[in-house]
This record gives C-alpha cells, sequence and structure tokens, in this order.
C-alpha cells in the first residue's frame, strides 16, 4: 500500500499541475475545502466514493484511492508550529485559551468542544479597512460524564 | 502597582462572588465576553473607561483599574495545553494547520492572519443531535511585504 | 474562593484523618472511586449535591464543596511520568498505542475512543500467581465527522 | 537478519493485500489481537511456532519469521503522542494517574501494575446512546521489595 | 513541482559558480538583498516577474521560478539557534526583548511590530575602532484590538 | 546586597508612580533608553554616576544604586518568548537568520555581529499607511580568529 | 498528614545532628541501607515497625512515623541528571544499554530486570590502585507475558 | 574507513547468522562480555589483538577490525530511554540516585564513582521464587581535588 | 542544618559587604579562586580547616562552616545556560568539542579528561590589541577501562 | 558546491588512510591543531592559501578546498553531549560556570571572553601520577558597551 507522505506528495503535484484549488477539489466530490485538504495531508480519511471521485479529478490511481480511506497515524513534527501563519492560530489558542473555556464552561457546563465531531471553515470577508480572514470551528459540546 | 497576577485573582474572586458571567460583565462596560476575560486575565489591556467601569461593577478599587491598563508581558507555561478543552483546540490548529495555510493561500495570496487587529467569539448552537460550541477567530489578511 | 490546590490538600488531609478509602468515600456519595477521587484531585467537577455529600461526610465546609463544583484547568507538570506506577500505564499506552489503533478502526472505523464521555474503573482480581490489577476505560466511539 | 521496521512494514502490506484484520490473524495462531499486533508493530516477541504460523498465513519467509523471534529495541519518537486516538489513552492516564494510584494502593499496598507481566484487550460494546471502546489493562500486581 | 528544499540548493549552487553577491541579484530584480535571499531560502514568495528575472540572472530553469512563487512552509529545526552569527541576533533579542517591549508600549501604546508589514536591512558602517554591523528591522505597528 | 529581581521591581514601581518613560529616565543621566531599561531589568549595569543619578531622580535608596553596578547573572526562562511583541523580533530572527548571516559574510568575511560592542535604538517613523516601529542592532564586526 | 518533602528535610536534619549514618540507621532497624535512605527520600514506604523504629531512633514524632508508611508520588525533577556521580550512573546506564539488554535476552530470553522486585547496595571494596565503588543491582527476571 | 553504525550492523549480523552469544564472542578475545558488546555498540574501542580475533571469529574483514580500534563518538539518541528494559535500569538509577550519592560520600567522601575506570557485568542468579538479574555496577572511586 | 542556597547568600553578602575579591578569599585560606568560589556555590566541598578559615575571615559562624563541608547535590537550572559570559564558554565546548576531542585521542588514547581530578584557573594576559582572559582547565587522563 | 558534511567525510577518510594527525596537518600549513580540526569539522574557515595547502597535503581536490574557505552554518544536534569526553568540559562549564564568570567580573569588569578572538590549546602534561590534560581557552575581554 502506498504511505501516506506519497500520498500526500503524488496529490499535491497533480493539484499544482492541473492548476485546482482546495475549493474545486472539494466541489467535485461535494465536500467542504478544509477537511478534503486534510485527508489529502494525511489528517482524515475519505470513503470510497470520495476517494475515487477525487482521483478521478486529478487522474490519480487506484492505490491513491486505498490510501485515503486508510486511517493514518496523524502526527506533526514541531509542538510549537514555526510557520507565521499557523503559529499566530497556535498564539491566538494559547493567549485565550482560559477565556474561552471559562465562557464554554459558563455556556454549557464542564466539557469540551468535540475536535472529532467537528467541522472547520475559512472564509474571506471583505472589509475597507482590509479583508479578514475569518476560521470557523464547529464542535459539538461534550460534557464530562460523571460515573 | 498591583501585578497581573494579583489583578486576575482579585477580579476572579469578585466575579466569582458576585455570580457574574463574562458575558454580563463584557456587556456592563460595551465590549465583547471573550477579550473582557482576556484583559482580565493580563493578555489584553483596556482603556481608562473600560478598566474603571469593570472595577465599578464589580466593587474594586483604583490598583485593579490601573493595572487593567498597563501592558502586560503575555506568557503560558506549557508549549503544549494540557487542559483537555484548551487541548482541543489545539489539536485542531495542529492537525488542520496546513489545510487551513493553502486555503488562506488560495483566497488571498501570501500572507497570514493576523492575531493583533483580531477577534474571537465562542457561541452556542442548537442542534437536536447535541449543541454546538463555534468559535469564530477573525483576523485580518496580511500580505507579506516584498522589499 | 478556595483555589483548586488547597482543596485538594484539604480534602486528602481530612481522609487520611478519618481514614476513609476512596472507595467508601465514593459510595458515600453513590458514585465511583476513579471519579471521585478525580474530582479531589481537581481533575473533574461535581453536582451541588455530590459535593455537599462529599463534604458532610468528610466535615469540610462549603468553601469546599463549591470549588469542587467549579471547572478546574486540568494539568500536570511532566509530559512523562516519573512515579513508576503512573509510568507502567503510560508505557503500555506508548507500546501498545498503534496496536490498539488499528484494533479500534478494525472494529470501528475512524475515529477515537473519548476521553470525556468516559469511565474508568479499577479492580483487585485474585489469581493464585499472584493478584492483578485489572484498570478498564471504557469511552464512547467517536466517528471523525466528514463534512 | 531483517531489521524491524522492514519486518513491520512487510507484515502490514500482506496483512493489508489479503484483507485480514487482526482478529483474524491473531486468531490464525491462537493469540490475541493486541499482543499479535504489538508483536507485529517490533513491541514484543513470538515464538518460534508462533512466528512461523503467522508467516506461514501471510505467506511471508523465514526472515520475518525470524526476526520476529528476536528482541526488539522498543522505541516511540513523541514523548506525548500527537495521533488524537493516542493522545485520549495518554490524557485520561495523566488525567486519573493520581486517582488510580491511590485506589491501587488502598487496594493492593504499595506497588505497581506491572507493564511486563501484562494483557490488554479492546472490545467493542454496544450501547444504544453509541457504542463504546473498552480497553482493558490487566497487569499482575507487583509490591516493591523492602530489604 | 520543484520542492523548497531543492530549489535552495539549485539557486545556491547557481550563485556560487557565477560568483554573485545577494546583493547583485537583488539589484538585477529590483528588490533588496536580505529579502532576495529569504525567497531563496523558501522563506517568503516572490512575484512572477522576480521569479523569471532572477532564474534568467542565474541562468535556471522555470520550475525554479515557479517554486519561487509558491509559498513555503516555513520552519527550522533549532528553538535555540547554534550558528554563533545567528545566536548573537537572539541572544541581544532575549536580553533586550522586555527593554524594547516597554518602550514600543510607551511610543505607541499596546500592540506590536508586525513580522509581516516588515522589512530588513544589514548595513555595514565604517568605524576607526572597527567596522560596524547595522541590522534595521522596520516593521508596521499594530495595535491590539479591541472588541 | 538587594537581589536583582528586588531592584526591578523597586524600580518599575517608583517610575510608574513617578510617571517617567524609559527616554525621561535615559536622558536625566545622559544615556540611551534601551540601555537604561536594560540595567533596570537586570541584563546590564551601570557606572557609579549612572546608578547615583538615577535613584536620585527616582528618589531611591543607595542599595538600589549598588546593585545596578554588580554584575548580573543574565538569564531568561523561556528559550521561545511568548509574549507576542517579543515573539515577533524571534519570529523575525528565525526567519530572516541565514539570510542576515550569508550577506554578513559577504560585506565583512567570516565572524559574527558583537552582542557585547553593541546599542540598540527604537524609533517610531510616521508613516501615512501606519507608523512603523524601526529597532537598529549595531554592534561591532568580529571576525573569526585564525590561530 | 506532614508531607515527604517536610519528612525528609526532618529527617536529614535529625540524622546529620545526631551523626548517624544510613548504615548506622538501616541496622536499627535491621534493614539495608540503601533502601533505608530511598524511604527517608520519599521514594519507597517502610512497614509501621520499621518506621516507628526509625523514628525512635531519630527521636522524631509520629507524624514522621506515618508519613513514612504513605506511598509517595515518586518524583524528579530533571530528566538527566546533573550531579556528577548521579550522573556517571546515568552515563553507563545509557552507554552499556545496549549491551546489557542484549545479555539479559541471551541469559533469560525476552523480558526485563525488575526495578519493583529489586534490590541495591553500595560496597567500598579496597585496591591498591584505589579504592572501588561496587553497585549491585539485583531484580527479578520477569518474562514478557504473551497472551 | 568504515563508519561505526555500519560496523555495528556488520557485526550484528555476523553474530546472529552464526549463532554466537556475547558471552561465547567475549571467550574468544578473553574479555568480558558487556565490555565486548560496547565496542561492537560503538561505546569502546579494542586494542589491535582483540579487533582482529573478534573479526576472525566472525569472519570478518580487516576494516571492520580497523573501525574497531577507532574512538567513536557515542552517542544516544533519547536521554530518557524507551527500552522497558533500559528504562527500568534508568528509573531505578533516579530512584535510588540521592541514596546512592550519601551512602558514597558516607563511606568515601566527596567524590564519584568512576564511569571510565569502569567494569560492568551482568549474571544470572537462581532464586526459586524466580531467577534475578544480578548487574554490578564497578568503578574507581575519584574524589574530587582540592586546589 | 543550613541549606546549600542559604550558604551561598550569606557568604555572598558577607563578601559584598567586607568587599572582598575571590582571589583575596583563597588567599587567606591557602586555595585557589576558581575552587573558593565553587565551594562557595555548593559546587565543591572544604575540609574542616578551609571552611572555618573563610568563615573566620567573613565573620560567619559555625553552620555555614560545617554546610561548606557537605556534599552538595550539584545542580543547574538551564541546560543550555543563558548568561554571556557562560554561554560563550558553551559555545567553545560545542563548537571545539570533536577537534579537543580528537586531538586527546591522538595524545593519549581513548579515554576522557577528568572532570573530579581537575583544576581550573582564570587569568588576565596583558596584550596592547585588548587583555585576554585565558582559562586553563586542567584534568587527568583517565583511559577507558578494557575489562 | 561541495556541502560541508561531505568535505568533513572526505578529509577523515583522506587523514585516517594517510596516518595524519591534526597535529601534522596543522603543521604542513603553519596553523594549530585544534583550529585546523574545527575547520575540517566545519566549524571555522581557512583562507585560500591554508585550504589549499591541506588539500595538497591530503591530495585532495579544489571542490573540497573551495568548501573550506566557505563560512559554514555552524550547528549542533544535541544541547546537552553524549559523549563522555565532552560531556565532562561541559560539565565543568556548568559547575564552575558562575565561579568563573565572577572572577572574570572581578579582573576586568562586566563583559565576556570572546569565542571569535579566541583560541584554544589542547597539551598533555606529564605527572608521575598520572598524565594530565590541559586545555586552554584564550579569548579577548570584551566589555559590554554603555551607550
Amino acid at each position: 500500500m502506498m504511505n501516506h507522505e506519497t500520498m500526500t506528495a503524488t496529490i499535491l503535484t497533480a493539484k499544482n499541475e492541473k492548476g485546482y484549488t482546495w475549493e474545486q477539489l472539494a466541489e467535485s466530490i461535494g465536500m467542504s475545502p478544509v477537511w478534503t485538504a486534510s485527508c489529502c495531508y494525511g489528517m482524515n480519511t475519505m470513503l470510497e466514493d470520495q476517494a475515487k471521485g477525487l482521483c478521478k479529478t486529478l487522474n490519480l490511481g487506484d492505490d491513491v484511492a486505498q490510501t485515503l480511506q486508510s486511517c493514518p497515524h496523524k502526527h506533526w513534527d514541531n509542538a510549537v508550529p514555526t510557520d507565521p501563519l499557523i503559529y499566530r492560530i497556535y498564539e491566538a489558542c494559547m493567549i485565550y485559551g482560559d477565556s474561552v473555556k471559562d465562557i464554554i464552561h459558563e455556556k454549557f457546563g464542564d466539557g469540551i468542544m468535540s475536535a472529532i465531531d467537528y467541522k472547520m471553515h475559512v472564509d474571506r470577508v471583505e472589509d475597507p479597512k482590509g479583508d479578514r480572514v475569518v476560521i470557523t470551528m464547529d464542535g459539538k459540546f461534550l460534557p464530562f460524564k460523571r460515573w
């Protein structure tokens, strides 16, 4: 079976050569851009139809489609991200962590926002003072079980 | 001058005794809950009116109001958060980091979402399968300067 | 409000002086031992009745009961535990991590065992070759959402 | 001699191509799934019969069988696991570590649960609110020697 | 697409063989030396004209020019730099960090110097006691938004 | 002798109460703001006249003046700074480190910019698109000795 | 209950004032020196008779005796020890780790030396070229269970 | 010259194919097993006769013998070992470190056990309750020089 | 017994008040400055006469003299030193480590420079181009034992 | 251009085959052994004559000579060295760091020993009790600038 690193590299090369955006690829399989990209980066798994659809769009073989369906070991190298774009999101998470935590507890009680039953969107919002990036994290509230 | 750790402890005790939520405190000074909480956690600074208004609501002295206006050295102890609620946000940031990065570059070009010209909201969205936590990160796009 | 460190120390001292086990304390409020201990260690929150019941059993004041109900910032100091008993559990988690992961994926598909909708039990099982510690981790399966 | 990384990759490829689950492979040699998988991941060693049996099932050569019998240097790269499924187990180990420790001491005295004389099982338990993952850690109690 | 590591190696080899300095290369595309070098090190992206101009000067192919235009994942291996020259800059940043922070707050209010809307220059200033390296960091002030 | 932590706290309190800026304090002793602040933060030492002058301005005792003249053990807690303002300077140092290094070598040969025979200034430069922070690092070039 | 840090400090002070060696203290309760010291450092627990005997010898109260019997959370601060004496033992463990591992596997099969059913002795062996420290680690062999 | 990684792999393969134990290899050159293994793992150097003798036994070439005589840069990747067998030795070193240190000081004065003028043995000691691994660390005492 | 932190603080205060240098203190007990200072920093132990002599010079009590004679647990907080002066020594150790190692092996064979049977001196050497710091590390060569 | 890793390997192989010591190689170009070795390890740069001279002695090509003249990015992998010989130097640096710092300040004032205008020598000094390694660090004193 093709490993996930090779799968990612193969997809990115094909995507780049054909000039697709993640939005276009996502649309071709009826899913959202962040999720579609995350599968290609080996951070999520597609269903058979989705994997085959994506490979058809990109003209890739069945080995890519199979790896897209197999559960990856999700990992990252740096506990603190270095890329400036990703670091800013990390920083916001650390700066506002306790504030967000308190407010979730006030609105829901003791529990968390799921990162599994979870959706994420990135939007461009026009603004005369400079357009804005709006990232939406949308996860099911999970209350801590008492037993 | 009161240091920021004492300021945070003083505010949290008063907030708890009087039974205010961050939403109520924020409303009392006409600001948003996440930002208001972040100031009280020593992660942002208030203007004079805001600081005095908050201290009036909580019946706190001028020393608290002054520290709320002075720029804190923002820091956190653990590069990887341990609290499950904050870890889930961190995890989402790491799992979806490259996907979000690609999509921002496709929508805006090379640059980042500012964590300074930045707003953040936490909402509860009702859902029959379980209510959802929706966190919105909203930052100005900043293109890398070429010089 | 009493902070969680003081709460833990107060409860442990009272528990020790009165000679209760976690099993007895848990029974007094109709809950399980691991969960009851975890609340007292500042890793979970009790409902009002549970907190008051525990404090009555231990003859502790209302400030303890209130802190038992407030959401703690859960943290630990060492990413790798040093205590031999806890290290053995960590080691098993690392040695068998990929094996357990594969088997969960084979039985359930892509997803995780929740650590929030989660129960944990510790039992002593008699064995002529030496009694055995049996730890049961019991968490709801959460499939990764596709969106 | 084939090294353990190559052995693991060879077995995973064969297992995937033939479509076996760990449960089926384990059954073919009369052992349990977690243990069988752990040997293939280079975290345990098989006896000669077990190794040959597994290689026969998967149609693999004698070099694989020999490496399955040789003691591996067990290692992992990240002290804190990043994969969400494995992290949740790690998190439970850290959140409930002191609670589990206390209860073991109350039930057995000073000592540990062995991670060597140790068995581990993963089960799927049906539940109308969502099926549950049940992981059982079963290790011999070892009292600290006094000398 | 050529990856950024190969791109950097290819450019450095060509630059070395032809004997160009960064200043000369920068001049050939009408930009500044630090920025030009940073693009070649995979830390910034060029516009099409700049990338093609640089490749023409160095007699490099279109694949290099394309990678110069694609957004890199910016990363570094050591959180604390080991090279003595870079360490000295890091050391100055840590030794004078709080002093610089205070003065920026006194001159501008709460906010930061942008590292995105940012320019950097390196100059040699003659001095009879030994010539001096003058590094200028020039970034837009960004005030923390209050919301 | 007063230790450096107490010295810093004493000076910051007095500075705050009297409402001085670092620029004003620096001017009172005929030195520059960054250097003056760095002495007060325990990162540099003053000569006797400077220390006494500063203490006179702030109405502080001789014990403060003496500690200002004694060589501190310079240290910081986090290898990677968390404060957003200081992190941005760190990030620029890491993103542009190799570029700056190459250019210094091209202009001077093998060596470093001294962080000891070193001056640093912070300026506010007006700009219609947003005023800019300009930080100047100015250190003597030190060539590596060959022996 | 007295915590373990206070217990250790109390015992060390008394031991020092009365001029006892660990060997003498160990003899007074019929145990060995390393184990006796380890209990006093909060790394092992004594039985009631041993604890009371030690406290009688050192003229210490019942609170010390009780803490000596309660299971400590064993921890150390530095993953790599800095003290030269302890570092040398750590270094030997790392330099000879794989060699010792191989030889144990050759003599016993796959398994480990227990650190729980474990004894340790320190002896002085006279030698004309310089007396030698002989440390004996003596642990039960535990074979990995196959299940 | 053959590097030490290749040397180790070459020796281990030959040792495995010919079915030698470290004890047998050590005997063939009149040395001890731990030391012989440590040379083959690149942690010590042999004299010419020893290196040639070992290579003759294993039927290996002169390049292996030469590398066995050259001083390696001794290194290990993980400051905290992950292999359970080696971790147990590490754990014992950390749990009993201060106890062993005190006893050595009481028996010898201020100094250390040398890890250079050092011998190490591994023995199997029969025991009806389970055979025991006995590791002997035997190093010259080195008193701290006073000058 | 006075602990070593208090001992160090007490000595440094007395030394400062009386205006002694380490050279003068060392001379008063007939020892060298680096060693004398290291004892006072809790990194070495004095003999009774030396400890009493130093305390007499500084007019300190017997408790200081006793702690000066007791073996300290030597430790440091930062694996990489931050103080610029100490960092430069660390840097030289890392930059020239392999070179020094090779040359020692060429001059002595396989072994090390002892850090225990070790002396260290700091000298000021006049030089018209700027006086020089000369640090001499002088340790007994210890050959690796073969056994 | 040949990279520095290849350059180092090429030189070490040639040096080994021809049987030169660093002392002999250094003499052949009229420089010192530590510096000559450091250039070959990619930690310093040679002038053209030195590089060509060394390559002539070792019969190496012009590509090696060119890389010897180009400024390397100096780096090391482990912040704390593991090789026993290098660790001992590191340990001495950490154990005696504050003592050396104080004495330099007493002899020179506030400043550092340069690691750039720096020379280092390794000598063998005969001693009837065992020959000694003497390492001399000789760096220009650099006073902290006041500005």
